[in-house]
């Protein structure tokens, strides 16, 4: 061993570059979303390496726990995924120190910092450590690892709290605003437009919805301090064509994003009275349920302490709302910049890296 | 020849029972549209029999026409095909006073009617024929044969009047409404749903346009009597999906339907009017010329002479807009009620089929 596993030792070596080394490798395994086995080799390879670790492999995704029987057990998270390199980035490299390439802020940048934890900070934690390697975080929610996970082997899962190492710019985006997405129809009787008073044209049936679903503007709820805005959006409407019928049907699909002190029933409510008494078929697609910030949990009040005030909501959505629904409190916390996700200048400063790592290692240190 | 050729004599002998037998032996030679071959074979092989026909065939549109320099000249015009048997048709055959079978009223009763006034009423009628049976009128009306021969061979279908044997239920209905489909996009600007504020939902940019023209309900015109009731009608919106996206993009469809005394510049005009400033890409999709109704024309006087009173307008779109842009005053009359037509009860009846018969070889006796 090195001694990078003394806490503390780190400081002794060139992190800043080991990190950007190991990220590097990493980016240079091509792991688009459904094709990362290679790259879940490489990590279970070096986790099994590490004899203080129980490593279980779950098709793609791979889980690593230490079980010194410490005080608190902190997950720490992470997607071995890219998106297609569709918007080519650039080529993969260490260059005006950082890496370059696709993935290397979303989220090979994060997936480095874990894997070092692992050599050379676990062993020695406060805390147990669990860390969580997953697939299939870019596509439908679906099919991600961490859905898979948290379905099948919830007791992996198990943790006092949980961090997440999306990139934050090195923020700390507690919780998570929730995400409802869902789908109406409004129904009308088709006709020939040439006698439309012999049919209802399901566009005007839909009208008075669309125009109170525009209109609503949802306030924004402070919680722990934080400011979540909340939005309800409606993102798609689909109806007849270029015809002589008069629509007969008229889908309206919504998107509403809610702050976690709210439930989803509450939020169901709410648009099913948006929408009105002419919506039918009522669906929900898509329920990724909302993370409160929890930042009174001890592990996560560390680390608010340690990046010193840059604290701010997550506005998106994350796994860490599939963590909090598990019970475990959670917040992301990674390297880089998120505008520069999935883009053709994807980069992670080696500094951005050697930061995350360290704040993560005090974090483990407890 | 049978005596029938002779005025009048067609009452001697059970004209209803042959035009029934007609149509059956029409019917049973399937004709969906783009598959006419065999039925224009039959109808061109009737035709030049009969030596005082000019006959030309262009592609599986027949044209047949007299040329006896008479003082006027009529057009009468079926077309050939029918609509897939999707929802199956009952049986062909002759049963109840009736035939029935898929196109027996829309509208091989009609293309019957006019092929034995080719074989019994023309070469002793008043006027001058042309007798135009086409294919592909079932389809979008750019494959449409009378719009192929109105484009290419324009001279075959100058005439004074026209009459189109469309069923009508043995109602003269006079001219037709005009059609334009006009499709807009209202643009917005992309944004994740978490962050809505980053974009602009072009759903709500597309919603006033969308009010307006829901709103607007043109008025009635009346014209030769009758009255033309217009329509718009929103026929299609598209936009978005089930997504985490703010909708960039909402495409509108319009459709209306305009009375005889209007130009397209004049609707497109007021279109635009309604669509509003937020309107791009402008573009129509399809223009259908209406048709006055013309009823001042002699030929179409004494038709609604012969149907006593039985004269309304026509509301749907017939190729007697295509007939009126060619400057051919036009009508649409023939045997059948409409509203079976393309469904699983399709028939007319034998005294309906002989009744338009009647009517029409007095109109061409002149």
């Amino acid at each position: 061993m090195t001694p990078y596993g003394a806490p503390g030792a780190s400081g002794g070596t060139d992190l800043p570059a080991e990190l950007g080394e190991l990220a590097l490798r990493l980016i240079r395994i091509p792991s688009e979303s459904g094709s990362e086995a290679a790259i879940a080799d490489f990590v279970e390879e070096r986790l099994r390496r590490l004899e203080f670790l129980e490593v279980s492999r779950l098709g793609d995704a791979v889980v690593a726990r230490s079980d010194f029987g410490r005080g608190r057990r902190v997950l720490l998270a992470g997607h071995l995924d890219t998106v297609p390199d569709t918007v080519p980035a650039q080529p993969a490299e260490l260059v005006d120190g950082a890496v370059t390439g696709r993935g290397a802020v979303d989220m090979k940048g994060g997936v480095a910092v874990l894997l070092r934890l692992a050599e050379h900070a676990v062993r020695t934690a406060g805390h147990d450590c669990t860390l969580v390697f997953y697939d299939m975080e870019e596509v439908g929610s679906h099919r991600s690892g961490m859905n898979r996970l948290s379905r099948l082997h919830p007791e992996l899962l198990r943790a006092d709290a949980a961090i997440l190492l999306e990139p934050t710019g090195g923020w700390l985006e507690p919780g998570c605003q929730g995400s409802l997405r869902v789908s109406a129809a409004f129904r009308g009787r088709a006709a020939h437009t040439a006698r439309p008073w012999q049919g209802v044209n399901a566009v005007e049936v839909a009208l008075p919805a669309l125009e109170r679903c525009t209109a609503h503007k949802p306030e924004v709820v402070t919680l722990d301090g934080l400011r979540y805005p909340q939005a309800l959006q409606v993102v798609g409407v689909a109806a007849g064509g270029d015809s002589n019928v008069v629509p007969d049907r008229c889908v309206v699909h919504l998107n509403a994003r809610y702050a976690p002190n709210r439930t989803k029933a509450e939020v169901l409510a709410e648009l099913r009275e948006l929408l009105g008494p002419d919506a039918t078929d009522l669906d929900v697609t898509l329920d990724s349920p909302a993370a409160p910030p929890a930042l009174d949990h001890p592990v996560l009040t560390r680390l608010s302490e340690l990046v010193e005030g840059r604290v701010r909501p997550k506005l998106g959505w994350t796994d860490v709302g599939r963590l909090a629904a598990l019970g475990v409190p959670a917040a992301n916390f990674g390297p880089g910049d998120p505008e520069l996700a999935h883009g053709p200048r994807e980069r992670v400063g080696l500094a951005e890296l050697a930061e995350a790592y360290e704040a993560l290692e005090k974090v483990i240190s407890g």
